[in-house]
């Protein structure tokens, strides 16, 4: 093993015949570029002199690190570690190794990790923002890297994005409830303001029922046991068919369990929501969901990204593409 | 802007009038061998060439890129996501920045990542494994990592590792079940083979209940609704007091909303299992759970791994610690 750190990239490329960038490419998997017959000599020079690349090296001569930084809002939530592991499975086919950041729900700290992949060889990054800001991202990136949002929108759209048609998938569901003689609807959401997916999810639903009510509540200090009791006694006493609406899953999952366990569910008292697994419905046949597809959208957002990694030149920022997957109901 | 590319570190040192090791120490953040008047003075002068540092040029010089790969088995299950978060938060303290990997539940796809870890430059693995091998991983990584191991045992242990008193656990809970009645148990877990926690949770069920249930499935395949329909058929006939026991809080949250559902809960068939989420407990008065502490196992692994980093010289292979982080029953 000693003697493998003597041999560096330009033994590889003088004993090939090659570049430094011919070999630097094939150590990055570009091999679209050179023929089968000079990769084939790469790589049994490589094996030859038992080469292990120094990844500092490669990158200083290529600025190309081959990694990209992935940005979850947070990712404890379902959707992020399933839109990473649709992001990844397309990376890697391109070659590029995605890893995962956790902006652990707090934008000073996500614009923390920001300025951390600027200072890092990240080659690209995916990223559900926190911020509702490009100006703000852009500033603590600090370069201009290439970059693609996943979920969330920002104020000004010069980034490419994936999303949930958010408007309309809500709508359409208000539309099915008051089709099946639902007469009230509340919302349960961490707080609208600044956050795009809420928002347009409150405006869908408030297409249909104008008089929606709003349950504003923080995610990791509701109280679950109690809302529930308050909001079945309340049903109760209107006596109207009544829809719950929850906007995240983990909501959903930390405060249905009280909704089953005091067998409140029933036609008049159905739940539906934005949910990532099918756990809500396969407990109470009077919950219907709303699933996204983040695989697809975390797949779709590496499709864009790798397109402007691999095309020549600068990219054109004025041109932001805006993908919607769309979400489906049952 | 494009003044600031032709300023190097070189430039910084020389007009600090340190060495080019103290300004990356201080890039870094390791702070801790200079003085407050020396940082300041780097500070100021980075600031006024208005120095962006390049990451690469940084890297070779001090083989040192801040950052940790840490890799969990499956980033879908919330015991992932909180180590995860458990081991960044020490990670930063010690200006260290933690990159998710996913090992996708898959020990080829594993073995590929870790090769991917090996070439590029982190400066340390945090690793939920797969693999039960360590000489498989040191196969993968080709290089001489710093490693730290949570949640489960290799089989030899070179390797400092965290991880849950798996056994003591599993007995104490059968002990537990077997005091209030519990006449018969069954253990609903993957394949034991192979994956030391499930081993261990079973010996120490098997401490308790010599003659327990053993059923295996595939955690992407099974088909909850028949299970649960033919589990409880079979404890209505033998008419035992019994306890079904999951050995994964994913398998356990797929299944037990068919047991809800029924309403099949009750003194006679109680549920537990260890869970890194409250929601199965919400949801019955039947069910219990066992918790572990993945933040702090995480946190762990970090301080060790840190503690390694900053060591001088190598580290010892020989001298591998375990620390055991107990679980919590309720």
């Amino acid at each position: 093993m000693a003697e493998s750190k003597k041999v560096n990239i330009n033994d590889i490329a003088e004993r090939a015949g090659v570049s430094i960038a011919t070999v630097s490419r094939f150590l990055h998997g570009h091999l679209e570029k050179m023929s089968d017959k000079t990769a084939a000599r790469i790589q049994a020079i490589i094996e030859e002199l038992n080469y292990i690349p120094n990844a500092s090296a490669v990158q200083l001569m290529t600025q190309h690190s081959g990694l990209i930084a992935v940005m979850a809002a947070d990712v404890d939530d379902y959707f992020s570690t399933e839109f990473f592991k649709g992001a990844v499975s397309i990376l890697e086919t391109a070659h590029y190794t995605g890893v995962l950041f956790d902006a652990n729900a707090d934008i000073d700290y996500e614009q923390r990790q920001l300025t951390t992949i600027g200072r890092q060889n990240f080659d690209g990054l995916i990223m559900q923002p926190l911020t509702a800001s490009s100006q703000q991202m852009q500033t603590a990136l600090t370069r201009n890297l290439p970059v693609v949002l996943v979920d969330r929108d920002l104020d000004e759209t010069i980034y490419d994005t994936v999303v949930t048609d958010n408007y309309v998938a809500a709508r359409d569901v208000a539309l099915y409830y008051q089709a099946h003689g639902v007469e009230s609807v509340i919302v349960i959401s961490e707080p609208l303001a600044k956050v795009s997916t809420r928002k347009e999810r409150f405006a869908g639903v408030q297409s249909v029922y104008a008089d929606v009510t709003l349950l504003e509540v923080d995610a990791n200090h509701v109280r679950s046991e109690l809302l529930v009791t308050q909001l079945v006694a309340d049903v109760h006493q209107q006596g109207k068919k009544t829809l719950v609406f929850f906007f995240k899953e983990r909501l959903m999952l930390d405060i249905m369990p009280f909704f089953v366990r005091k067998q409140a569910l029933s036609e008049d008292l159905q739940l539906t929501g934005f949910s990532d697994t099918k756990l809500a419905r396969d407990l109470d046949p009077h919950v219907r969901l709303i699933e996204q597809d983040p695989f697809l959208m975390g797949a779709t957002a590496a499709e864009l990204l790798v397109a402007k990694l691999t095309a020549d030149g600068v990219s054109d920022q004025g041109d932001a593409k805006k993908i919607v997957i769309p979400a489906t109901f049952s």
